[in-house]
């Protein structure tokens, strides 16, 4: 059995409260309830960690080391972390950074990524499926 | 009887000591004293927060929600924090941003306010009684 | 009793006609009137003036030097009139300046202020309070 | 009977004698004179006018609420006056840019148009005919 | 009679499915039917050609060197194609550049024109009366 | 059972020989006949098309208009097509943009996508499963 | 007997009052009045004119077409006026520019000069002696 | 006997008669005449294309891996087809750029090559010699 | 007997397991009690504090007013953490910025320190030397 | 009787030959016959030196301290000599630059003076006079 | 008999020795020694020149006058030197400015030449060969 | 015993004279007879070598190759000498940057490095101990 870690950063703990036209009605509880099923199925164990503190998740990001992959929707974090950018650097763990909305439709700073480049890939703009599709990818 | 949320960024907490040329010499405790008297002429009742760590703030606008205010004075991250923009964004309670000192009279990299585009207003330069104009503006 | 003058740049002239939407659809002399009156009681009398000539902008903030402050609102001239600029540096009458609406939520040439550095602070996006929060701020 | 207003800005009153080699010889005078014939036979009156002050040209373009339209040429102010766009955004005339040279093939700063995008459109590069074009587009 | 070229570059072929309320209903059939009609009135025979390729716009160019003019909406081409103002500073031809929608109004990597600079002269902004400007202006 | 239809640009005909360090030893033909097999498997039809011509490629999305979803990798075209980017906009059918490798990892010219902002989504870095997961998405 | 025309513009009108540390304690009359005598020993009348209004500073330059050479201190315009560098460009006159400050050891938007590229020369950071200094270069 | 490809871009197939002063009066078939000849003696066989369309330029790249080495002059692509850059990337034969004029002798948009970093060398500025001293240095 | 706090920022925790080949070898722990010992020698106590938390770096340099000096070596923060920065600022205990590697010699993000223009010096390239160094410098 | 030394940069040695229609006829030696007899005039004794080697102008800046003033035509090195920039600020002695043509009409990177900052004033655009009214400006 | 002059910039002093496997294992010397030999077969004399003073390469071009062409390798100057590029510009003699690798393949700031606009033309990428080649576009 | 030349670059020469509030009141040569003292104790032999000339420099850094270590502090040449930047490279000798001053609290021009990311590391901001602090680090 594969063992993933699913990584959110800061304002994630609002889906489904904050600009539902933009982000769904959904919780990230409910979301990564759904998650569970859908990985139970294919024979893959989910861990769950959320924090609006940068420095935890880079933390999260160093402990993520001793699971098979690493899923991160670094959410405002993911245009100007530096700090998140070496913890996956610094890991042999592959990850993949995955965003619900396709950022590149939305403000001009979020279209760059300071994560993108040190992951093993992106998937944008597919709402709560991006992160199914992420866990497809890293197995 | 309005309540109203004070937040405070990074070395504000030092007030008083810090470059007292450019912030005066008044600690933040004698100011939030000050304006919690202030506030109450108005029937207004105030609530303070301060902490060093972006994601702190980060869950503190978000607490803001059942507040009929906040007023932020996010110091140094106000030129930089995607993630409190985005809390910002997250809710509905109006937010007033405020400035001790007047942020375009000094470097450059304070001229820009990640802040100011997702909040009700501005208010900077006038010390202390910047918070209390920002308790005014949202009455 | 203190004298200020309020000073007000181009198409404020056009204020209630002119895309009521953004900027309310009170006039400028509505606006002048209920300031007049809200001033008249912090025991302030209130001078008015208004162009679409930005020298005659420079000239009236010259002449506010008799006076004990200055609130501008120069409108599109805020974003690149260094002419405006200079005259307020030239004055020891503190200016602050003012904006009905949130200037950094607009196009992006309007988040440049060429006046705010030289003035005492700023005020914007609250709409015609934004005047009277100046007064007060100047008081 | 339609009713055109036809706005020139700084240094057109020189038309004719300044650098001919690039705007022609004719006056100004003559080429109003010559519009005014040509829009007389599709049943058009048109009103001029002149100005070399931005702060004038704000104001004629306000005044050209009650036209069924406006044509302006304003030179120099095309390429950096936020004042005459927000004039010209604050009305419901149609406004049409016209330049008689093709601006784009002049120096750099001339590539910028702070009017083109709050117009109905531009014509630029036929010497006088761009006027009379920009009528016809009008009607 | 006059011979007048009239080239349309990538999606107008699509005009009238594509974004309706961006550029109308009316396809570029209808249109090009349209202007058949004007332009006979006034004596001139248009050819038409449509392409979404780059090359063959560069070879349309090229082989317009026979007509009297060239009107040309290269589409997005107008804002990166080197290679068609390459053509167009290669002939004689005198080049009107038109666009339906009004290009300043728009996204600003659709602010700059390749092919301005050395065309004509520019005409934009008008829907299909746009063409139809271009072609009195050739005349 | 659902028609989906696969677009690649430029040099994607040389996949397998073209610097296989980057790109996988894998010809485009061996794992378009992979991606056959696994779509039957969802009971999807795929439809493939591959040019080096801009303007093919244009008229491919174009065309796409009658099927249920496009996957479309435009190689080289990705960082400056904006012809690509108005056939995406120009119709309904919703797009994923594709890449094999991780194109922030590599030149800073390849970290701009003109298309990702009118795509539904975009799926990079996971070699020719990129595909596969962009047709589940679609899904 | 040479006659030469000098123009002053925004907040000029000031000096001697403004800033006296940056500008010294002479006011614009004094200096226009030694500057008289001057130029009476090198046989060259002067005339003198200032404004803070951009448009009369155009059209006075228009009105120097009938001088021998202008010597114009634009203040603050001098950084963005396109339309005073018209003026000069559509007239024969040589123009000289000068400051009586080094532009150069000021703010950043003080080092480029729109003006200078169509003037004969510039002169700056001489104080006084500047006007001087061209008028003897005109000569 | 070596065999080497000689790919020219848009607009070469107007040498001779496109802005003669920049580009002088030979053709494109009789320069290829006089290389074929020039060749000969050097025990070289050339094969010619030229194509206004990128994507036929790319094919010609690839295509070109058969071949002892490729001269290309791809114009106006040179500044901005990656697609091409790709192609060039992609195979091992080697590549030179050449061209007619020296491109940074022109306009800015021309100083830059998107080629150059991928071929095996540049030479430039001396009109059709650029050829044949490229083809000396393929040997 | 000298007292210095050595701060250490984001991934430095990793020391010794994070990109060996860039880093070394030794942990965090191990140039710790090294330093410490050294220190010993030349008369001075550290004492040692790391966080993943800008936040809590905040505090700590707040912290060190009661040091003799401060060696900071802040990670991915250096370069772009105002908040850190206002810290150094905020109190008068000298700040030595220190890096085990040659930041210069690697991404371009990392060139730019928002630490060092307000930090007593610098000292970069030279491994876990750099912090002793840094300490033989404060003294 | 005043001492004043003259500096002249790169290429200034080949005067009277190189580009003569940018530089005029005359060479660099009977300029200074011409000036030492001019500055003979106002009792004033000129030395003069030149130099290709920028090391070697800053050197004679140096050596210029005991001098009443200096004035310099650094040439080329004018646009990026920070080394002459440091060597003027070094010294007490008032440093005027001078250009015999007017720099701000030439190619961009010439708009640009890296000494301007540092010297008391600037003369350009007048030829061999820029060098006389230098001298009389220092004195 | 032609007469060149070949003149080799900073560090090329050093080449054999700096940096092998980017420049090759042949001396200075030895290139030159070829050279020789290879340009007396076509009855051309060549004289070398190297220097790591910018001032004195600026000599060396300016004494190029009475040759009958140069060749220059200016090394790092190439990226900056203005003051060789007006040496260039000052005289008659057609420069060919060679490269011994591809500075386009190299570091950003390698890919700006000073020179190129002002030479004939460019060789670039083809070690020594370059040098011959240059020889042979002067003929 | 270790052998280190110790080189200074431009207007290093005047310490103790230029700007004594800066750079302190020692004079090169005290400073110098300083550091041979403190070498001498650990047992290593200091060559000193100053110059204004930046090929000077780059020569000096050339035979710098005998020793086992440079320290260089190359003034003003540090932010754009590509010449010295390349001596560096071409030898192996480890090289130290240093700087008296805190470079990164300057004008932003010396805020940039071109030596750093080629030399072993660097140390800036302690004055003559800079230099002191390079020699143990290369040690």
């Amino acid at each position: 059995m594969k063992r993933i870690l699913i990584l959110n950063g800061p304002n994630l703990n609002l889906l489904g409260e904050r600009e539902p036209d933009k982000y769904g009605n959904e919780t990230l509880e409910s979301i990564n309830a759904w998650l569970t099923e859908e990985a139970k199925r294919i024979d893959t164990e989910l861990t769950f960690f959320q924090s609006n503190v940068e420095g935890e998740l880079v933390t999260a990001v160093q402990d993520g080391r001793t699971y098979d992959g690493i899923v991160i929707n670094a959410g405002a974090y993911t245009h100007y972390s530096i700090a998140i950018r070496d913890a996956i650097s610094a890991i042999d763990t592959p990850v993949v950074e995955v965003h619900l909305s396709n950022t590149d439709a939305r403000e001009d700073f979020r279209h760059v990524s300071m994560l993108a480049g040190v992951c093993k890939g992106t998937i944008a703009g597919f709402g709560k499926d991006s992160y199914l599709l992420a866990i497809l990818a890293l197995l």
